[in-house]
Formats: structure tokens, sequence, C-alpha cells
């Protein structure tokens, strides 16, 4: 039940990556292949980052035709409802904010499947979180958001990770619980920050 | 016979790229140094983001020194006959078109020989054929030139991919031939393109 | 004794490397994180570059906390006491170019203790040192300086290698004193650009 509910999670994810990509790029002056490359950037940029950097076989972006299904999928609705999911925007920002925290901990959960200690794994997870965003900004030409004052987007990623890591090593809960904590944790401090304006400081 | 034709080809597209790149880069105001790293990343970026990708060991242009002589040939043959070769440009545009199938098909070689299936392939393919491009243009500090508006480029690569699985798959043709159709795919696109100007929608 | 030096000498250089960029960062308008990034991102962008295309395994940054540990400490440094480190800068230019040096060598011995052979140790030698700045300006969406005519940098750090192998190879020496004899080379080459104002041409 858990790893089926996980996997739907993660395209769900994946998906609402690729979706922010898409709406991203149609706002610039951009063709539809540009808008695709934009949105696949987007959805899949981290994970792609995170499994070079493990680099324990092809990222898994090439090894599953799903995530490229799933990616396509994704953009061609953006693509083709862009206005309608354009109103969506504040759905979607709360399965970004979701996304963050899943990702994250997906991310330091596949650096610890690998045998990597604390510290590498939190980098990953970030990497994982933010690094779609990232690439999306460096193809768009654009200083990329995360550099820039700001909601904590990057800290709510790592606040996550922390906590998670903080349940699972010193107060010993199981993994699962764990996980959903630390996803928790993160979304809420994205919530946090927007109700109450904060900004990470210069 | 095939094989060495083979790689006579890839060493044409590689210096090919690396022209195109030097050329570029020789109308902005980097240095010599400037100029021979984006010819470089012209040339070979496309590849090494594939083998990066694939991950079965070190990139090829990092593996046989081949690949590392061609690029500096081209780029100071570049640099040193770069108005001569400016005059070429007519020259250089049908190498490149030629250049974009061969790479697309190169690349989804690579990634049977490596297990992966026909939609990774395609992508891989794609990667190979315009991933010289986004480098070169991403560290020009310029949007890419393949996210804005104008001729089919990374869709003549995809095309030429598809029309490649289509005669291999489902045709059943020899894998040379498919080959050779594929990479003739994609340059008759991008001729008809050209002619009559077909312009990507935004 | 020689080993334990190495090391010492490579976490100063990472330490240098992450300085640059954070007092780049702190010039621009980016917050504590992106400061943190493009401090991340200079310090070891080279190293998880080469380490990427030698594909041997994780980055070093990845595998050993100790590099992370190191780069966060001196983010931080370099953060808090960003005002007096700015006054240190004639320090870190020198500690920067003994860097390039550092990391030209450093980057072709790991490609050595990979199989590979001249050329590629060289192109990785350079990736591994101008790699790190290149990066930081790609993320700050500036035009990399290492393509702005200006003092040798890149150059230098080719001229380093060459010299480390025309020592070890031609000339038969030692290893550990044509290393010494590289990195100096590259530092003195940097020094007397910047006192005679030597341009590379464009």
């Amino acid at each position: 039940m858990w790893k089926e509910s996980f996997i739907v999670i993660e395209f769900l994810a994946i998906a609402s990556g690729c979706l922010s990509g898409v709406l991203h790029a149609l706002r610039r002056n951009f063709d539809i292949v540009g808008v695709m490359i934009i949105g696949i950037a987007s959805g899949v940029g981290g994970g792609i980052l995170r499994d070079v950097l493990i680099s324990d076989g092809p990222p898994l972006v090439i090894k599953y035709e799903s995530y490229l299904i799933t990616i396509l999928s994704a953009t061609f609705i953006g693509m083709f409802f862009g206005t309608l999911i354009d109103r969506l925007q504040k759905v979607i920002w709360h399965v970004d904010a979701f996304s963050l925290g899943f990702f994250t901990i997906a991310g330091m959960q596949r650096a610890f499947l690998n045998d990597l200690s604390v510290l590498p794994a939190l980098f990953l997870g970030v990497i994982t979180a933010t690094g779609g965003g990232l690439l999306r900004d460096v193809l768009s030409r654009e200083t990329p958001i995360i550099l820039l004052p700001g909601h904590p987007h990057t800290l709510a990623s790592l606040f996550g990770g922390i906590i998670y890591m903080i349940f699972i090593k010193l107060f010993g809960f199981e993994i699962i619980i764990s996980e959903t904590i630390g996803v928790i944790s993160t979304y809420i401090l994205k919530l946090v920050a927007l109700k109450y304006d904060l900004i990470v400081p210069t």
C-alpha cells in the first residue's frame, strides 16, 4: 500500500513540477518546443542532477519510460489547457509546496540507499527539490529565483530534511512516519512564510 | 567499410559543430580562450550530456584522445580562418543540418546499446543533437536558440529519430538503412522548413 | 607527510574558492541562501564536474562529509566576516592564483588514476580549476569571466598542466616535484600577467 501511494505521490510531484515549468515558459516568448523543454527540465531536472551525482547507473528518468510518459503528458496538458491551469495557480502552489518536501525526502532516501552519510544526503535532498527550478531559470536565462530574496524555498526544503533526520535518527521514529513529518514540515514552513510574509534575509 | 565511414561522419559532424560554435563566439567580445571554450562546448557538449546520462563510464570525449584532437583542430581552424569560414556559412548550414540527424541517430544507438527503451532513446538522441548548441548559448549568456521561435531544429531531430524507429521497429528494415533514412529525414525537414520558411508555432 | 600536506592544501584551495564565491555573491542582490549556493558552487563546482566526467562513483564532495563541512564553514565565515574578508582581497587573489594551479594538477592526477591519457587529463585539469568559477557565473546569470578578455586564467591553468606533464613525462622528474613545479608555474604566470598587465588577445 505504502509503496503504491509513494509512486502515485512521486508522479504527482513530477507532473506538478512540469506544469509549473510550462506555465512559467508560456509567459515567455518561447515556441511550443521551448515550452516543452522548460516543462521537462522543471519536472525532472532535480531528479536527474541527483542521479548523476549519486552515479548509480542512468537517472531513473532515462531508465523507466513511465517518467518520460508522465512528463510529456503533463507538458501537453499544460500547453493545451494553459489558461485554464493558470487559474489553478493557487492549487499548483500547494502541490508545489508539498512536492518540495516530497522531493527532498525522496532524494535523501536515494542517498541513504547508496550509503551516503547525513550531510551529503541533505545536500542531495535539497538539490533534488530545487534543481528543476534552477535548471528552468538557467535555461530561460533568468537569475535563478532561489538566489533572490523571497519566501523560504531552499530553506524550507532543508528544514524538512533536517526534521526528517531528527525524527529518524534522534527520536528513532519509523521511516514512513519520519518521512511524512518531514514532508509536512516543509509544507507548513512554506504556508507560514506565505501567510506572515516571511522573507529570507539578505 | 560501414564502420569506417561512420567514424569519418562522426568526426566531420563534431568538427562542424565546433566550427559553428567558433563562428558564433567570434561575433561576441570573447578572447581567444573564450572562443575555444565555446567551440569545444558546441562540438562535444551534446555527446558529453548523453554519455553522462547513460553513465556507462567516462564520456567518449574523455576516453579517446581522437575526439579532443578533432575538436582542438577544428577550433584552431575556425579561429585562424574565421573570416574565410564565415563565407562558407551556407556550406556549414548544410553540414549542421546533416549533423543534427546524425547526432540524433548516433545518440539513439548508444542508448539502445545500453538497453534503454524507445522513449528514453529518443530523449537521448535529441539531447545529443541539440545539447551542444544549448550549452553554447547558456555559456554565452544568451537565451537558448532552441527555446525561441524559428525553423524546426529540435523537432527535426525528433522527426528523424521517430522515422528511424518506425523503419527499424515497424517495417523491420536493416539498421544501416533505417539510420540513413533517419538522418536524411531530419535533413530534408530542415531544408523544406528553410525553403518555405516554416516556423514552429508559439 | 606529503599526503597530509596535500589534504591540507586541497581543503585550503576549496575554502578559498568558496570565499571568492561568497564575496562575489555578496555584491549581488542575493539573499543569504543565494550567497551560500554561489559559495558552494564556486568551491566545489570544478571538482564535481571533474568527478561526473571521470564517472568513477559519486563525486568526492558527496562521498566524504569533510568536503561539505569545509565548504559550509568557509561559506559561513565568508558571510559573517564579509566586509573583513573583502579587505583581504589581495590575500585571496594569491590563494586563488595558487589554487588554480593546485586544482589543475589535482584534476590531472585523478584523471591519470583512472587511466586517461594526456590530452583528456589536461582537459579535466582545466575543468577542475575553472569549473567552479564558470558555474558561479552561469548561476549568477553573468557572462562567464573566463570567456571575456582579461588576464590569463584558463591559459595559466593549462600552462601549469603542460609544465607538469613535461617535467614528469619528458624529464622524468619525480611526481611530487613535477606537481610542485606545475602549481608554481601557474602561480608565476598569473603574477607576471598581473604585474605587466598581460591580456589574452581577442
